[in-house]
Formats: structure tokens, sequence, C-alpha cells
């Protein structure tokens, strides 16, 4: 068994359990900082490990075009390449493909695309991401699926659906039929997609389990709809999933957004938040986001977050990083990144010992009201 | 006594000695990373330390504009703001104010000038930036000087010898009438100025021999002069200098610079060289410099650097380093100004233990040769 479960929370869908991969155990409910281009953005690969992270999402598409399959395949994988001593996964691509609009083609057989970097012609099937996962070499694949925007007519999201499905048919048989590169195991997980649709997410639920993937991963959500749909979604698809199978909500979300679906079933989760917000100068804290370029933090000498165990947050003050963020001084990015992905690595951490010792709700009541009753103005 | 001697080179004037200050003990020849703003640009402090520095340099000027000199003091001192556990040295910004030839006006008084950031408009003394020095609580103080371009004509570089030493004697007044804020004890050295001329040069270092001051600076050198010029001005300065003092050249350079002006009397270098060359590409090796950007190196798996005993250059291989910088990644400026620095910080340790041995002359010589020799390509 690749996923085990320890305990399921009797109050809410919460569960904790562990992931087994190639590259190390991952406790779950766990939280992948993402690391696009084979690198979290302004950390080095042991700062990473520090906090706490032990699986970050790579992107297929972005290496495929950069630096190319080869260059990693011929590092020995993307672990070697980066010296990343975790696990890994790699989103297919499929989200960044369609937000080319302007640059692709669809047909049944897969996608035509231009690349965003030099408008080259690329052609990507299932198999054909298949084939590039193996390359890769991470531990956990995602097939290439059709990712509508939320919002769209019933009849694209439909035509999502089946073409998610079939893909993953096609996926899952190419997987079967190759084998790893790199002499270790890789696992395939499958999509569900469907919208905001309860019928379209149970009709591709239902299809993508019995094809039994290792895994699998809600898509097609945190593209704009309001929040309190998203946890809806959620809520469908996990009832529609097998209990001993990992289930990843991909793309989310904010530190209340996690809570709330780690109640509803999710045991993985992958976001830009932290690292993103981090770039902005946005800090994420028990008493929600301050922003460091707010004035006030010029002459404030406490820690960034004496509550998030990293190097970052205990010890450099809100005067020091807001005067690194004002002087554009790379350190302050560096700092305010470590710092956000310790609290969310902190936040599922938690999350998961409160599951094990039976007082997730409670928990998760205090958390979001803390989170969110917070004074601390928002800066600019 | 702040400054020990242990040892003399009997082919060269090279000399391996140790600096007491109040935050650590200085082993030379020593070399400074340069960390303008409080921050050795896309370090951390604790990757700083990795590298080897000991001793860091801040820059009065850039600190006293942004984010200003009470922020730091509150603090308790630059080492507490910027939680760096090992020595500051200051450097006034002498250099700085001189180069803003549009907005400045000097008189005997001091200089007025208009900040660089906002247009500000300021009022430095020898007095205020001790006075801004003592509020900054740097372990070692350089003084406001006058430092003209190197190839101005004599009058002019005559002049600033005589305002140089009449800054320097009520700089050495002022400190000695001032205590230190914080709760430990500063130093200040004096710059010898003079441009290339040998007499003004001797001048300039007799009058500052007779103030006593705890070190000696050479400062308005590697300003665009021949390197044989700049090492014949260091060796004159040098022998102008009394044997049991530091001397600093300030600024300086290259690894080949640092070699010979260790041969030549000099115990402290700063200089951007590694970690602006870093933050371009450019890497600094044994064999030459070499600039990661160039095509080759996409899929050379070696390390950054084998012989060179940092995190960055022995655990990350050129591929992965092209990489980043290709994708514009953040990692590949803190990875490559690692390597760099740790290069520059083995440099000097390197040449203290051949000092000792008694071989330093023979080791510089290999040293440079194979370091110009390289057949590497430059890049682009």
């Amino acid at each position: 068994m690749q996923f085990r479960l320890h305990t399921t929370d009797s109050r809410t869908k919460a569960r904790a359990g562990i992931l087994h991969t190639a590259h190390g155990e991952i406790l779950t409910p766990a939280f992948m900082p993402v690391g696009t281009n084979a690198t979290v953005k302004a950390l080095t690969a042991r700062e990473v490990w520090e906090t706490g992270a032990r699986m970050v999402l790579a992107n297929a598409y972005h290496l495929y075009l950069r630096p190319g399959i080869e260059i990693i395949a011929k590092a020995g994988g993307i672990h070697k390449f980066a010296n990343w001593p975790g696990s890994v996964l790699t989103d297919s691509g499929g989200y960044q493909v369609y937000s080319l609009a302007d640059l692709r083609k669809t047909t049944d057989e897969g996608v035509h695309f231009k690349s965003h970097l030099d408008g080259s012609s690329h052609f990507f099937t299932p198999e054909k991401v298949i084939e590039i996962e193996r390359a890769l070499g991470p531990d956990i694949m995602m097939p290439f699926d059709e990712c509508p925007p939320s919002q769209a007519p019933r009849e694209t999201i439909e035509r999502a659906v089946y073409r998610t499905t079939q893909w993953a048919a096609r996926a899952m048989e190419h997987f079967r039929r190759t084998q790893t590169q790199h002499g270790y195991e890789q696992m395939l997980f499958l999509i569900v997609q469907g919208g905001t649709m309860r019928d379209l997410r149970e009709l591709c639920a239902e299809e993508l389990v019995g094809m039994d993937a290792a895994g699998y991963a809600i898509g097609g959500l945190a593209v704009g709809e309001p929040n309190e749909v998203m946890y809806e979604v959620t809520d469908w698809v996990t009832d529609a999933l097998p209990i001993q199978k990992p289930r990843y909500l991909m793309g989310v979300g904010t530190p209340v957004d996690l809570v709330e679906s780690i109640a509803r079933g999710v045991d993985l989760f992958d976001c830009v938040l932290p690292t993103r917000n981090a770039r902005n100068g946005q800090l994420f804290t028990r008493d929600g986001k301050i922003n460091i370029r707010n004035a006030k933090w010029k002459n404030d000498y406490s820690p960034i977050d004496p509550e998030t165990p990293s190097y970052a947050s205990r010890n450099f003050s809100k005067a020091y990083l807001a005067h690194l963020f004002n002087a554009d001084e790379i350190l302050g990015l560096t700092l305010a990144t470590m710092h956000n992905v310790a609290f969310y690595e902190q936040l599922v951490k938690e999350a998961r010992e409160q599951i094990l010792m039976g007082t997730y709700y409670a928990w998760s009541q205090q958390f979001r009201e803390r989170y969110e009753q917070s004074n601390i103005p928002q800066g600019t």
C-alpha cells in the first residue's frame, strides 16, 4: 500500500495518513510548496527541507520547455538535478496550456500550442506527457487534463470531463506500458474535473475510480469561484472517491482553505500563495496576513513571527525585513518565503496532530476565528 | 593590542596576523564581503558565516539614508539589526558622496549633497559621520574622506590629501570625545589618499600615522588605474605605515589583486566583485572566471567548483545553475554568490596558511599562473 490512513476524524472528514514515495514518507495532510522550475523560488533545497516540506511540486510543461527534459533526465532525474532529498510531484501543465488561450488548439488527440517563451510549436498528448514525466522522474505524476474555467457553460465543462476521462485512460495505459527511467517507482494520480456541477464531478470521479489510480486529484478549483462553492465541490468529490486513496486538491489555497478542505477529506495541497505573496511582502501569521511594506513595521523589532519555527521567522525582526523590502534586497524575498512556507508546513503539521488527537474540529474553528478576526491591517 | 602579527613573509611583505574586534577575532589576511544595506546581497547571515567570512562591510551613507540611523540604533546596532554574529566595518560613504558629482558641494567644513534616493538635502562633516557610525555600531569605523579620481590633476589630489588629513584629525578628535552607544568598543581607521603620486601618498601617510589610529586604509585605488600602478602605490603606502597596525586596501579586487596586494603588506580587503559578478552569472574558479550563461555549461553535470568548500560549490551542478540563470530564478543569484564569496574566503585563508608556512611567494606565483593561463572561455 502506497497510502495508509491512520485516523479519520469523527466530527469532520479530516484524515491523517502517510504516503510512501520513492523518496520518503509524506505525513498527510501535507502541503507542497511550488517549485515550477525545479526550484522553490528564493530558497535553497536545504532551506525548503528546513521548513518541514517533504514534497515539492514542479511543472512538467515548464521544465519540458526549459531546460528541456533531456537535461534533467541526464542528470538522473529532477531530484538529482535540483539536489532535493525529498519527494517531487509534477503537474502536467494542463492548466498552463489552457491558459495559453490564443496559442493553442485542442483536439481529442491532444493540444497543439506555442511556447510562452519563444513561440515554438509543440504538441502534447496524454502519452507524451507521461513520457516527459518518466524522463523527469517525479515520485508522483499528474496526467494531461482539460482544465476549463469553473464558470464556463455546461457544455464546455461536459466536454472537458469527457476529454479528461478519455485522456486519463490513455495516460494510465501508457503509464502501465512504460518503465521508470531512474530506478525507482513512480505513481500516477488522476484528476477529477467537472467545474461546480455535482453530477459532472460525480460522473468524472466514478469513471476515474474505475481506473484504480494510486491517488486522485481535484482539479479546476480555486479559479475564481466563491470559497464556499469550492468547499462544497470538494465535499462532493471526496465523497465519491475511495477512502483508501490519497486526495490532492490542486492549487489550493489560503490557510483557511486548507483547514476547511482538510475537514472535507483532502490529504494533499499545493499553492503558490506562500511563495508568491512572500515576494510581494505579504506574510502569513496566526492573526492573519500582514504586509511588511506597511510603514508601521519600520520600527517594530519583534520577530517576523515567534509562532512559526523557522530561521527567518524567529531570528529577524519585522523592522529588518521591512528595510530589506524597502531597499529591494533579495534577502527580503528569501526570508519572507522561508517564513511563509514554514507557516504553511506548521499549519498542516498541527492539523495532523489535532486529527490524531480527535480535536480537529474545535482546533479548526479556533484557527479560523483567530485568523479572520484579527485587527492587523492588511497594509497596501 | 587590537592587532597582533604572527608572521611576516621573508620573501615578500605578506603578513599573517589577528585583529581583535568587539565581535570576534579576524584572522588576516581577511576578505570582507560587501553588505552595503546591512545584507550581503542574496545571502542569509548564516550563509555568509558559512563562507568563512567573519567581518562584512556595510555603508554608513546608504544606511543613514535608508532605513535611517535611528532604526538601526534602536535595534541595538547593526549586528543585532541584521542578526550577524561576526564583525562589521562601515565605510563612511566618502566614495559614494563623491560619485554624486552634480548633487554635491564640498567645503573645508564638509559636503552638502542630495540623496540619490529622494533628492533630499544633507550635510556630512567628519564629526557627523562619526556620530552616524557611533549610532550604527560597527566594530570598525572609517572616517569621511575626499576621494578624487585617481587620474585627477595634481592640484585636485593635493587638495584631497589636505582635506582628508584635516578631516581625519577632526574625526579622530570626535571619535575620542564620543562614546560607544551599544556597550562595546569601536575602532577608527584612517584613510591614506594621494592618487598615484608617491610624495602625496607618503605625505598623507606620515600625517595620519602621527594620529595613532587603530588601523590604516589605502583609499582611492581600483578606480581605473592599471593594476601594476595600483600594486606600486600599495607598496609605497605600506612602506610608510607602521608594521604593528593593520592595513586595509579599500575596494580591491580580483583574486590576483588580492594575492599581489597581500605580497605588498595588505591585511584586509573588501570588494563587490564576488557578489556583483555572481549576480551576473560570473563565477570565480582556480582556473579563472567562467560565465554560467555560456551555452557550454547547459549539460555539464560537474559541481560548480569542487575545490571551493561551500554548500553551493559542491552540491549543485553547473547545468542546474545554468538553468536557474536562464530561467531568471533567484536561487541562481544565491548559489552563485555563496560560491564566489566562499572562493574569496578560501583564497585568503590559504594565503594565510602559506604565509605561516613560509611558502607564500611560490604559492602566489602558482596561483596567478593557473588563474591567468586558463583556457576557460569567458563567455558573453
